[in-house]
């Protein structure tokens, strides 16, 4: 396991985007948004995504040269076309658009088309949150993962929700799929050989699995968040599909279940949306109030009794925040088998190997 | 089991609203939101309301004549204060903003504070679906009852959340309570005295309780959707931290559990908030394209394998639609016991007993 410093591994993911033909504005943007992660501790949505976006390149599903286009604009909506480019730019862009407009006009709403992967969900509400406001942040995925409730096949990708909002001594800070678990959780459990809890995975029978090695190869068909009908998977299953609805049916992304069905086979590439939303506070409530209010409940909910005394009760963002304040003093962990890969992704594009 | 015509129990839910002292106006839009949910299957969010709200009357909770005040205004924000009446009217008033000003502006919140119970979230969302937009709707709730992850004490109502949006043929229509049941469930199974599914409720220690007679006595304390942190509580608990941020920290309610400590005892009635969201997919679509998508998404979803042949994959509104077909044409069905409560609540406020 590596230590390495946020700035250098900024750097080397600067290089490899580069190395990918990337600009060298739009890749200072992308590193930050996966940086975001990184520090954090989020592992699955930093550099780790580098290797996916790898796959994408080989593909040929990304363009490394966007031209990033606005499609509508208006006092409070912004519509932007990502030229089929990785989500960071457009979303930052877009996200930046809504602060923007929020600031003269108390609301306000983006969108990107023509997308890809955006990294984490959450690194795109938080900017608003550091701006003052309640940001939210909505992508669809260019693969389907999660199971509708009372179906045996995946209809949705893992569909984030991301919110965030500012506190006085620090930020509300939630970023969730819709389904139980991430696809991470199960190759995790594959790795260790360990089962997996009943609700987080179906057969393709739409029947629990437990074994991780079973689900990779059957293809991973995740619970929505409930598990199962008793326990309110239609409420994650909900979830998903309002999530699709932001960035597919209103940015005007593709449904990925039916598009070839649609005949849009032609192309190759992924059309992922995204979706966010941007409230200023001080339209509703008297300056600070907000801000007061959000604490007094944070902290009330970090002093509710524990179940268990080891375990307090947390609230959203206190672990990403307890990881970031150890990341930053103490370097990002990365494993080695990660190490590896980005070195060979670097060499591959040829980047500058730093790490 | 009563059979009772839609027109009819509307009527006396009017005459009962009436005899409380609420004007003939807000009667009749407080009769139109609670026939909502009775049409459409939510037996927990109409008619039934009543009882809930006779209590609340009864303690003087409630003012029946409110002045409902628009305290600011602006091209795309409304934000009303509820005086202390019931939710429906001020929640309808703002709702009906929000959608005049989405006509203008393509996207549209308003909030409500010094509100009461409004009764079903998706009353108002779809409104917005029915002027042709995508409606969002949340509350937050006069007591507690969801315990956060790795907590011991409800922090949290079961802050519900809505959207609504008009397809082609029918529209998506989600409406769901941030806990993995509602409280109606655990009163059902202690009615029949049978044993709760493991994760549905906990124990004073924070442990699974299975016992619903148990759970009545100690207090209901529900689970945040996912039901345990392994199968994904803490997303559940974030949605209902989310609904409250909106509700009381944004739009002025007052958060309940840390009411009494701050100093609010001397006012013994609720500060519930509400906000709505409306967005226009005009904004980011041409003409038809979100609602063909839509319907595309949805029927997809209709046409899944489904797990068992019995039970075919269902889409959100679908209960509800099918629903409403049967009890426009066969009336709504009342149990004994609630006709008998009903009947009970109109003499004693004078008003004539219609049922």
């Amino acid at each position: 396991m590596l230590r390495v410093n946020a700035e250098l591994l900024r750097e080397q993911t600067v290089a490899i985007l580069r190395g990918w033909g990337m600009s060298a504005e739009h890749a200072d943007i992308t590193a930050a948004r996966l940086a975001h992660a990184d520090v954090r501790g989020i592992d699955s949505h930093g550099v780790a995504l580098l290797l996916l976006y790898a796959e994408h390149q080989a593909k040929d599903w990304i363009n490394f040269t966007p031209e990033i286009t606005v499609l509508r604009q208006t006092p409070v909506i912004t519509l932007l076309d990502g030229d089929h480019g990785l989500g960071h730019v457009p979303s930052t862009l877009a996200m930046q658009a809504a602060i923007d407009k929020c600031r003269i006009s108390g609301l306000a709403a983006s969108a990107v088309r023509h997308s890809n992967h955006y990294g984490a969900a959450g690194a795109y509400s938080l900017l608003a949150a550091e701006a003052g406001f309640i940001g939210m942040s909505f992508t669809s995925v260019w693969n389907s993962n999660i199971v509708p409730t009372f179906g045996a096949e995946p209809m949705f990708g893992t569909n984030p929700i991301s919110v965030a909002a500012p506190g006085r001594n620090g930020v509300f800070y939630l970023d969730m799929a819709t389904s139980t678990v991430a696809v991470g959780k199960v190759k995790l459990a594959a790795m260790h050989d360990k089962p997996m809890p009943e609700g987080w995975v179906l057969n393709a029978a739409g029947q629990p699995q437990t074994d991780a090695h079973a689900a990779l190869r059957e293809g991973i068909r995740l619970t929505p968040i409930g598990g199962n009908r008793t326990l309110g998977s239609h409420k994650g299953y909900g979830l998903a599909c309002m999530v699709e609805l932001l960035c597919s049916m209103l940015a005007g992304g593709w449904y990925a279940p039916t598009r070839a069905a649609r005949g849009r086979r032609e192309d190759p590439r992924p059309n992922i949306g995204h979706f966010f939303l941007v409230i200023d506070p001080a339209q509703f409530r008297a300056p600070g109030e907000f801000e007061h209010d959000l604490d007094d409940m944070l902290s009330a909910l970090r002093q509710v009794p524990p179940s268990d005394a080891a375990q307090p009760v947390l609230v959203p963002g206190d672990t990403e925040a307890a990881a970031m304040r150890e990341r930053l003093a103490e370097g990002i962990p990365l494993p080695d088998p990660l190490v590896q890969q980005l070195r060979q992704i670097a060499t591959r594009c040829g980047a500058p190997v730093l790490l």
